[in-house]
């Protein structure tokens, strides 16, 4: 265990922090033996950690004898800010949206050089999507990712554009599209995507801005098709948006 | 701070909870000293512990000064089997009954003698109502809340029911009127309640069953005015708590 001598309280939070870094969305369910080895402490270390934090409600022991994210975590978690303030006041138009198209609704804020879905509502014949809420994806490849890219520091634009990954066929991965792709995020108020992040699967997206002005998130909807309906889709998304700037506290 | 001889990794891990503990709904931005406070634990460990938790992403701090919850922990509850397995498997049914009905619709689970609510749906012209998601309720008081007491071992049944506290002048405070409405949940397969929670809302809620056939959640829908629409409302419920059931990983 790295450090464990000089600074023995910071040593001992970074423990309980291994522990619950050790659990991803690939890794909802562990074992003691694999917590001690994800977390990098000896068995002993892990037991006595996780013996607290479930005790706490951090985390939950399973049927299986594994164990997970606790439900007392989970409540900590609706306390953030990017929930109580952002989730809660956009929810409302969301539904509103979901209502009136039966489509995809998502909300996504920018998170580094990913955009970071914050909320997503879908109904049975929704098109199927990539993003879960909680789900990081690149910027340059969705319609809320464009919105937030092209409304980010250069430096976020740089790096971006160094990593302009290749996901379909249609993902636009030339640097000199996707700069005119995102100038014309500025003029026309919204971003648009056919297909870059799954087949069958098109999007537009509108900035959220707050009381300043800045672009604090992005609203999107995916659709199987854009063609007829992207006015009508634009124009409700950019009523939602506003409505939910306006609300937010 | 109490015990910090005795067990030391089991206090340094106790520090840490301490601190993630003094958040809650009504304290959702604390300073580092209301922080020390209310974790009862000196400013400078307070600090030490703060500043290693707000490295790790578990905390951020606001541009008051203040801190919050971090988006790493809203991150990890999100993996929690609640939001994972439950929340998710229903939110497409849900969208739908919103759609649908455009009324406030709910999906709740018990947590010991009260009612957590783990989604909600709502757009703008829906009925008010109190729960949030993460938000617990008295069981005895909700539609969702008499489902899941109607199916609540007999322990918390009457733990529930030496609680019966009046919310609204039209809860049902009464042990012998309750009685006879869980019976009718059993019986009919639905619950409903009339401004028992908040006036000038009507609720109805039904089981989600797993495959073993235990009740594990509830589903409701708050409308204004029950009287026309109950009949539908509980069919499309029934409808939607199936599909979820049938659905459940």
């Amino acid at each position: 265990m790295a450090g464990n001598t000089a600074r023995p309280g910071a040593t001992a939070t970074s423990r309980v922090l291994a522990i619950l870094g050790a659990f991803d969305p690939d890794h909802r369910e562990l074992s003691l033996s694999e917590l001690a080895r994800r977390a990098d402490l000896s068995l002993t270390t892990a037991h006595r950690v996780v013996a607290e934090l479930s005790a706490w409600g951090a985390l939950s022991r399973r049927s299986s004898g594994e164990y997970a994210v606790g439900r007392r975590l989970w409540d900590l978690g609706l306390l953030a800010p990017v929930q109580t303030n952002l989730r809660e006041t956009a929810a409302p138009f969301m539904s509103d949206l979901y209502a009136a198209t039966l489509a995809t609704v998502q909300l996504a804020v920018r998170d580094g050089v990913e955009v970071l879905y914050v909320e997503r509502l879908a109904g049975r014949a929704s098109v199927p999507v990539v993003s879960q809420i909680g789900s990081r994806l690149p910027l340059h490849a969705t319609g809320v990712g464009k919105v937030l890219l092209a409304h980010a520091p250069e430096p976020v634009r740089v790096a971006a554009f160094s990593r302009l990954t290749r996901i379909t066929a249609h993902t636009v991965t030339q640097p000199g599209v996707l700069s005119r792709q995102l100038s014309r995020v500025h003029r026309d108020g919204f971003a648009q995507t056919v297909e870059e992040m799954s087949l069958g699967a098109c999007s537009v997206a509108v900035p959220i801005r707050d009381r300043s002005g800045a672009v604090i998130a992005a609203l999107g909807i995916v659709v199987p098709d854009l063609r007829r309906h992207r006015p009508r889709l634009v124009s409700a998304l950019q009523v939602a948006a506003q409505g939910v700037g306006r609300s937010l506290p």
